[in-house]
Parts: C-alpha cells; structure tokens; sequence
C-alpha cells in the first residue's frame, strides 16, 4: 500500500532513530566560560580548588574580641584598630581589646566572637558592650560552606544562576559542559518560496526550516546550517556537506516523482519507508560522510510532529531539559480514526483536565497546529472515541 | 534596632519595587525577525495576510479527476498532463480525463477531487481507477486552515517553533513583540575581585555578579551593563551613567561604614530600610537619573534570593515565563527561626514530597544554596518547626 519496501511501528522507528543518533548525540566535553554556561549541562564533577568562605570573616558590622572578655557584662574595652571589608592582615588581637569590624572583614587571630553593634556604644576610643557572645558567634569559620577538593558541582547538572554564582564565589571562571549537539536542517522541495517573498501560483512558503530551526534550539542544540534545496540532487548533494553532527530534511521521501531526498539517498543505502502514524507516515534515514541524516516528510504538521515524536526526545535528555509533559485527558469532541496509524490530533487544554480539538486532521493545518497547545493521541486499534473519553495527551 | 530609619515587611517592600518598576517594565512594542523570536512575547494580535493554503492544492499523490467522472469504477480516463509541486498555472481539466498531480501540487479548474495513486493503475498514456472519490475528497481548498485577515496569532503570546512555522507559512518575517527589560548590574565592595584573579586575605571573588546576570537571563530580560565598583562613590556613578531600563546593585546599603550605595544615594532620596525577611534584610531602591535602581544586601545568598522575591516574578510576567512552582511540602528535619522575620531556608526535594534541608542559614553559603533545589518558607510568626510540619516551598 504505501509504494515502499517497509513499515514499521512508532516505537520501532524510534529506536532506530535512537540507535543511529547515539554516536552524535554522546555526550562530547568542552569548556565554556562560566559566565556564558547558563542553561548548560556539567560533563564533570566540580571539586573547589579553594575553601568557602576563603577567610574566617565577620557576619556582622560590630566589634571583634575574645568572648572570654566579654563575659560579665557590660563591659568596656579599648578600641584598638578597624578592619574592614577589604585586603587587610589585621594585627592579632591582644587579651581585653577589641577592634572595629564590618561585615565579611578578616576576622584577626585571637579574636573569636564578634559584638554586633547593636549590643554596644562607643565614644570612639572605647566600645561598652551591653550582652556578651559565646566563642564563635559571629564568625564564619573559612571553609564552613564548602573545603578545597569538595564537590563543587555534580556532573550531569543543568546550570542555574545559583550554581554559576558558586563557581564565581570559588573563583572559576571556566566550566566543563557537554557539548550541544550542532544539527542541520535542510527542507526541500521546488515549490518553496523563503517568507517575504512573492510567490506565484504553485508556490509556498518555507515553513519548515524556520519551525525546525526554532525546534531544534528549544530543544537544547543548535543550528549549524538551514538550507533549502529545489528538487535538484547537486544542490541537496552541497546543503550535506556542511559539517554537523546530525542532519534534519524536511520532504522529498514519498513516492511522488520529484522526490529529492529518496532520489539521492535510498541508492545509497537510505532506510526509507512507512511509519504507522498521522500525520508523518512517510520517514526515511540515511548515513552521509559518517553523519546522520534524519528524513521527514515535508508537510508542515508532519514535519513539526516527526521532530517532536522522533528527535527531540533526544535532543532534550542531551540538554538535561524535561521532556514533554504527557497526560491524559477527557476529550470533548467525538474523534474519529483511522485503523492501524497512531493519530496525532492537535488541541487545547480545557477546564475540568479536559482537551478540545482545535484543528482538523490534515497535515497541512499550519495554523490549526499553531492555534493548539496539546497533541491528541489515538491508538492504532481505535477508530472512534466519544466525548468524556480518556486520551492521552502531549504538551507542545 | 536596624540603625535605619524604616521596616516593612516583605508584601510591603515587593509592591514598592512593582510600583517603581512598572513604568520601565511597560510592554514596549519592538519589532524582531521571525528567526530570532523563539520564546519572545506578541505584543499585538498578528493577522494574517494571506489565505493558507495559499491556493487549492493535492493531498495526495495521484490524479486530479471530476469526481462525476469516477462515480462508476474502474474507470479509465487518458492522461493529459502532469502538475508538479512548483510554480505551475495548469489548464483547466476537460471533462472525461486526468491529469497527473503530486501532493501540494495546484489542483486544476474543473478537477474536484484526487484519486491517490495506489487506488490506480497506469499505462503512461491512461488511468484505471478503482475507486471513485466524491467531490471534495484529497483536495485541500484554498484558506481552509486560515483566511486572510483572520488572526493568526493572539497578543500575549509566548512564541513556540510551531507559533514561528504559522507566521513563516503565510510569508511573515518580523513580527512585533514585546521589548526584554534592560538590566544593568552593579555589584559593589572593595573586598570583591573578579574570578580568575588571585585575592589576598580580606578579599574575595565577585560571584554576585555572575549570579545575577543568570537570573536575569533565566527570567526573560537582557543584561545591559555589568560593573563591579568599589567603595569610592565616583565609580558607582560612573557605572550608573551606563543606558538601562532598571539598575540592580548588590551590597553597600547596610549600617557599617564604606557602605557606597548607601551613601550615594540616600542623601538624594533612596528608600533605605530592612525588610522583615532573612536573609536579605537590607533593601533599598533609588531612581538615578529617571531609572529606578533596586539595591540588594550583598551577602551572596541575600543577593540571590532578594532577586528572586522582589524582581525575578516581575521580570518572568514580561517574558511570559512561568512563575517559580510554590508547593507544600512536609519538613524531613526539624528547624527554628527568628520571630519577627520571614526565613528562607535552603532545602531539597526528597522522596514523598518531603524537603530535607541542605544548608545553613547563613547568607554567606553559596555553596549550601548550590546544592538546593527549594526555598523553604518559615513564617515570620513561626520560631520553631518539627520533622512532618507542613511548609511552604519554592522551586528554585
């Protein structure tokens, strides 16, 4: 029925899928700037090279002294220097003196309380101390929050401002990351005219490498190359040689005459065929120069949701970002199907967990895709539903 | 007991920041490529300009038939033509024959329907078609997924890849969204030293700065300017003369001396006080030449999580991001705190929607806040909790 060799489940392209992206999509360590590590994932442990805090340093503005001085209070004491908040190697502090210090100052040997100043008044040359403290109050020990050769940072964390703040604190300026995956897009097909043009009768917009594009970065990679190629094989031939790490097509691989990608591809070993699913039947992978390509038909819908079904899965556990949320729903509409594909309706999330059709079921409902926010999945064996009935749904 | 001259609690100062934000965190309209607009906000309803399908196109491959003329099958009908999916004005279709037509390709005047390929069989010169098809049937008419004028996207929108496909497919290239908030930052202290160099004893890395500039990327806005500057006020200046929507600076507000924000700006008119929340009890807010300037305490954990409370929901409502997941949860350890004060603590998800706490509650842990995944809530009447008491949690 479907023109070609083989047809395969969902979950059977999608393994195979898995299987052919794997070598590309194995984490590659490289280091980045912190500053610019936001979002990415850590490839390595992060062992602090220093103790934090650096230096045992004062919690409070107030007064440095030796608790066993302030013991019976109130007392005075004589006023004997100031240590602020910068580069400073203050004196030891000598039995029955204190000495002026700010927040985060350098805490002096001997010393080891520290007198808020609203336990204290001073005429400048001595301060009178209204509650005494115990040994260590006050005062941040160095290496209280974490010492030189702990663990910094686990691997396989997806970096949030506190943690580039720690790698800051601790002095680091660079960072291990897994690598983003660097994909290339290229849709085909001579009937593609680039947004802003004017197209004549027979022509339309090339939707795809802008959503394909997006999808991809969204997704955690990055676009390496987006290119459309006509109906002719020399120029899909010098859209694959831009280096990537995997190659996206969109259209070219039914069984239409015209068909680009299987014309070039199947040949030469292309895996080309059906995949029991609506819309996105027709898909197609290919290995070119040692890098994976990944064929989906060129329909808008097709290829939006073969990339959602298919590739960003992958993409996603790669940048440590979660996947699609998926739940089930009551439908409000009666659906129809068809026997023996999975259908992907598309819908909107209404009241009561329940999800609304939002567009009619042809591939080409660009529109009706953008206007829904769930995906609507109908099993292979179920040709009807009735409203109330329970679907699984997938967050887009 | 602060020294200063004002207290509020937390709802007070928070609506005190919204108000003196909202005139720079207005949605300003801006117009952007479509390629760049991933995750950006409509500012207006987009219409579209076109009917999508742009014309009546082929769902199938096939042939382009009067449906009369296959009411009774098989049928044989001569072959007069070939329409590809590319710029093509076909002729109309005579009664009693076919044209060849390959999915997206333009359906002919006077076909009404297509036979797809695999209900035919052809000789090259004629088609026996084994199934009729009634009018209508493969044939996507012109705008039935959207007509021009109607609205192809609402005002509010976040962007999606599938947002971004809708407006490429009816030959859209910029669209109007809402302007990123402007955010400069300016950390202060003469302790500080960029990470990277070597600090001697009273000095420590500037990890404020690296933390905010995330948190500010992570909440929708742009860095505008990052300086760091020390206790002399005329570098404070300076750095504030740098174009922004908003100034964020951390430290310099509390009681001790060399308090640069504090001095700068409180003799002209800056709200300097403590907010009933630990950490992060100095706060302060200033307008400098027009821009409001919102002044964080700079004890790394007070900076972050200042930012968190005051102008990261702020900032996420422009962007159209979603708000940080507060949730209950119940306490694995027992904890106690300060009456009078909101606490934070720092904490982490654990099994059975549970929190275990992580860190101290010192605000100088920047590594304990690293290793946290959760704020815990403690409220300010609250001195003491035990293990299974319910509290309050934010996701970080």
């Amino acid at each position: 029925m479907s023109g070609h060799g083989h047809s395969w489940s969902i979950e059977e392209h999608a393994a195979h899928v898995a299987e052919l992206l794997a070598p590309a999509l194995a984490p590659r360590p490289g280091t980045i700037p912190v500053d610019e590590a936001l979002g990415r994932v850590t490839s390595a442990a992060v062992l602090s090279p220093v103790d934090l805090p650096l230096f045992r340093n004062s919690q409070m503005d107030g007064f440095a002294v030796r608790s066993a001085d302030v013991a019976p209070t109130p007392t005075t004491l004589p006023i004997v220097g100031e240590v602020a908040a910068r580069p400073s190697s203050p004196p030891d502090l000598a039995p029955g003196t204190a000495v002026r210090i700010m927040t985060g100052a350098v805490v002096p040997n001997g010393a080891d309380a520290v007198i808020p100043v609203e336990d204290t008044t001073s005429d400048g040359d001595t301060v009178t101390i209204s509650r005494g403290r115990s040994a260590g109050e006050f005062v941040r020990e160095r290496g209280n929050d974490l010492r030189a050769g702990d663990e910094l940072l686990p691997a396989g964390l997806r970096l949030g401002s506190r943690h580039l703040a720690v790698l800051a604190a601790a002095g680091i300026t660079e960072v291990a990351v897994v690598a983003r995956p660097r994909v290339s897009i290229i849709t085909t097909g001579s009937e593609l005219v680039p947004p802003g043009a004017t197209p004549v009768l027979g022509q339309v917009f090339d939707s795809n490498g802008t959503a394909l594009a997006a999808a991809v970065i969204a997704a955690g990679a990055v676009v390496a190359a987006r290119a459309h190629v006509t109906d002719d094989p020399a120029e899909l031939i010098a859209a694959l040689a831009v280096p990537a790490d995997l190659v996206l097509t969109s259209g070219g691989i039914s069984m239409g005459d015209y068909e680009v990608v299987r014309e070039l591809l199947e040949p030469r070993g292309a895996r080309v065929g059906h995949v029991a699913m609506q819309p996105g039947g027709p898909q197609a992978t290919a290995v070119w120069d040692g890098v994976p390509v990944i064929c989906f038909p060129g329909n808008p819908v097709s290829t939006q949701l073969s990339f959602e079904v298919f590739v960003a899965p992958l993409l996603r556990t790669v940048a440590g970002l979660p996947q699609a949320v998926r739940e089930r729903r009551q439908l409000s509409d009666a659906v129809v199907s068809v026997a023996g594909r999975r259908q992907f309706l598309r819908g909107r999330a209404a009241e009561g967990g329940r999800v609304v059709i939002a567009s009619g079921p042809g591939s080409h409902l660009v529109a009706g895709l953008a206007a829904s926010d769930l995906l609507v999945i109908i099993p292979e064996e179920v040709t009807a539903l009735n409203a109330g009935d329970d679907v699984e749904t997938w967050a887009l």
